[in-house]
């Protein structure tokens, strides 16, 4: 027998996943711009030209078998040392490279960091709506995911969150700009998380997931967890801010204020070898050890966000005003996300039904796509909006 | 509490690995030209040229959002394409793009397999000397490794393979071209080990861990696993035959062969999804589809091998005749490996005790390196020699 749980997850795919190749396999039947993917958060904005640059020039003048040699497990020295320089100078942390491990993107970081966390039975709370994936992480970590409820905004219900500490409560999962909400949780937020924590006397760590620190459309600060909470661990990848989600490049910083942070950072290496990550791609550790702090020109996703709440707004749909990431997470009209993504499809929509997102009733849309494919589907969204008599 | 198992893990870290950082710190300490640092796979030879120009190729030449975008959670089409027809074209197997899932490299190869594979409790069986980190690997999947002897040339014990079989064995190891030892398993082997499989009647999955398979340096034929054997999955990666340890890339092939392929690639799938792969490194899989059938050159390890075999034998050392991958496994002169290896360390050569690799009063020596190390290394050999009377 084989394992079955894995034989499950391989079958069903994610959701996300799952429409991604019907867009695929539906793009190859109808042509590409006829169907209006907004499934996939796969950037849509190319890499800087440095990053271009630097590839070429690591790869024409490096020795090749440094280049691409096996790195350190914790990760090249130069990477971390860039990667803590600059969430110091952003944050005012005084990390060093010793507290940052180079991962392969953000679901390494999450899977190396809760493996390194959990024990078999542990409970790990995250916000809804949360990336589904976190459930199947926490699962094969040996723990289970606890969800706390959202406000109409999908702020966090903090008596909830209250209510669903326990002494089982091993981590916290904070995910902000939020994947599927595009929402930001705010100063105040996170001081209320972790005054909640501290009160329980429960030694809790917190997680920050957060992939879209970047991708913020607000004239809004995003609180750094290190600066709130000391046993907490930041999960990033460079996959949304330098597009580069194919390559798997990211890492894990430890809070060196923990208490236990040698623990904490044995534990991260431990789980990365025990999990077969060996070390992140070399040849992008290198980039990243020049070309902290660019970004890819995150305009264009502004201007997709404002055309398309404009216009979304305007054919009557409901939603929260996103303020960072690229997602809007829509209501559906008739209450069911999975008869709306339906629907969607039948106008050759493409938006993942949330119900996975812990949150039912809603479906997500990735603006992470060219201006030109939402003005091309701005005729389908009235369509689809006409026919749940919304305008 | 945190996984203790993760942070003893993370602590001790793989001999291997912390022979590598003494070897990288010593070399700062009197530098690199006195220090004989035989401890890391790391191919010491070039990647080839062509894996250069395709490169850039690829990043001067290829929309960058395509480029280094998400691929399918298996892998871009293409580059499963051409390891199926690079199988096919070698071994006479009936492969399709289908059965190849792109990896992380060989160590994300054995994880996502033996996660695909094992429930809670079940055994895997790997023949003595074997590659240390398969007992983490199996480990983390809920398994446990149960050693098989071998004889006096390192090759598998059969009558202790045949006693340790059981109900519980779900999976067996076979790594050849052999690290440590460098030996092969010769086509009557393999048919030995299949036939003893399929008396005992058990459902038993082989899995053919097989990084080295380019690296052969005498004229003997390797036999292809899914040729002899229906319930097998190779696991391959680049690191070695290309000269790319860093960049992790490799692959998971799937005989279709098999009664349940469909089921086994599904709990690949699933297994690659909970450990956090999303995908492998998207550049290198491009790089894979268009690079397939070439290697570094990899003369330079045969006649490394060929001198440090004349010499070693020269200054008294005993060792089984190497015939692939790059490793010698050196018998120790007072037969206590730790001893041998803490010796050689005096004389500034690095060589990895191999009682971790399951066979006691061993120890590694890796000749990925430089003929020029090797010059400089002998005469610290022979002082080692002497210093155990062995000339």
């Amino acid at each position: 027998m084989l394992n079955q749980t894995n034989v499950k997850l391989g079958k069903v795919r994610s959701s996300i996943r799952e429409l991604f190749e019907y867009g695929k396999q539906r793009k190859a039947e109808i042509g590409a711009d006829n169907v209006f993917d907004f499934s996939i958060g796969n950037p849509s904005v190319p890499t800087p030209d440095d990053v271009k640059k630097t590839l070429i020039d690591l790869i024409e003048n490096t020795d090749p078998v440094e280049l691409h040699g096996y790195t350190s497990a914790q990760g090249d020295y130069s990477a971390r040392s860039a990667v803590a320089n600059q969430l110091n100078a952003k944050f005012s942390t005084e990390l060093n490279a010793d507290c940052i491990y180079m991962t392969c993107g953000a679901s390494a970081s999450l899977t190396v960091t809760l493996n390194a966390l959990l024990n078999a039975g542990d409970e790990v709370i995250a916000f809804v709506p949360y990336f589904p994936e976190y459930k199947v992480f926490c699962g094969h970590a040996g723990g289970s995911l606890i969800a706390v409820n959202c406000d109409g905004n999908f702020q966090p219900d903090l008596q909830d969150f209250k209510a669903k500490l326990s002494p089982k409560t091993k981590a916290v999962i904070i995910n902000s700009p939020n994947n599927p909400s595009g929402v930001i949780y705010g100063e105040q937020t996170i001081k209320e998380i972790v005054s909640i924590i501290n009160k329980s006397g429960l030694p809790i760590y917190i997680i920050s997931d957060e992939p879209y620190r970047e991708l913020i459309f607000e004239d809004t600060k995003i609180p750094f967890i290190m600066n709130y909470y000391d046993k907490s661990i930041v999960c990033y990848s460079y996959s949304k801010s330098l597009s580069l989600p194919g390559e798997r490049i990211g890492y894990i910083a430890v809070n060196n204020r923990a208490p236990d942070f040698g623990e904490i950072y044995s534990a991260v290496l431990g789980a990365g070898r025990a999990l077969g990550f060996v070390c992140a791609p070399s040849l992008f550790q290198k980039l990243i050890a020049t070309c902290q702090g660019a970004t890819s020109d995150l305009s264009v996703y502004r201007a997709n966000r404002d055309r398309l709440i404009e216009k979304l707004t305007k054919f009557g749909f409901a939603f929260a005003k996103p303020c960072g990431a690229f997602y809007i997470f829509l209501k559906a009209p008739s209450g069911n996300a999975k008869e709306f993504a339906e629907r969607a499809k039948q106008f050759e929509i493409l938006l993942v039904e949330g119900d996975s997102f812990g949150c039912n009733g809603y479906v997500r849309l990735s603006y992470c796509v060219s201006p030109d494919m939402i003005e091309r589907s701005l005729p389908a969204f009235k369509k689809l909006a006409i026919s749940y008599n919304l305008i």
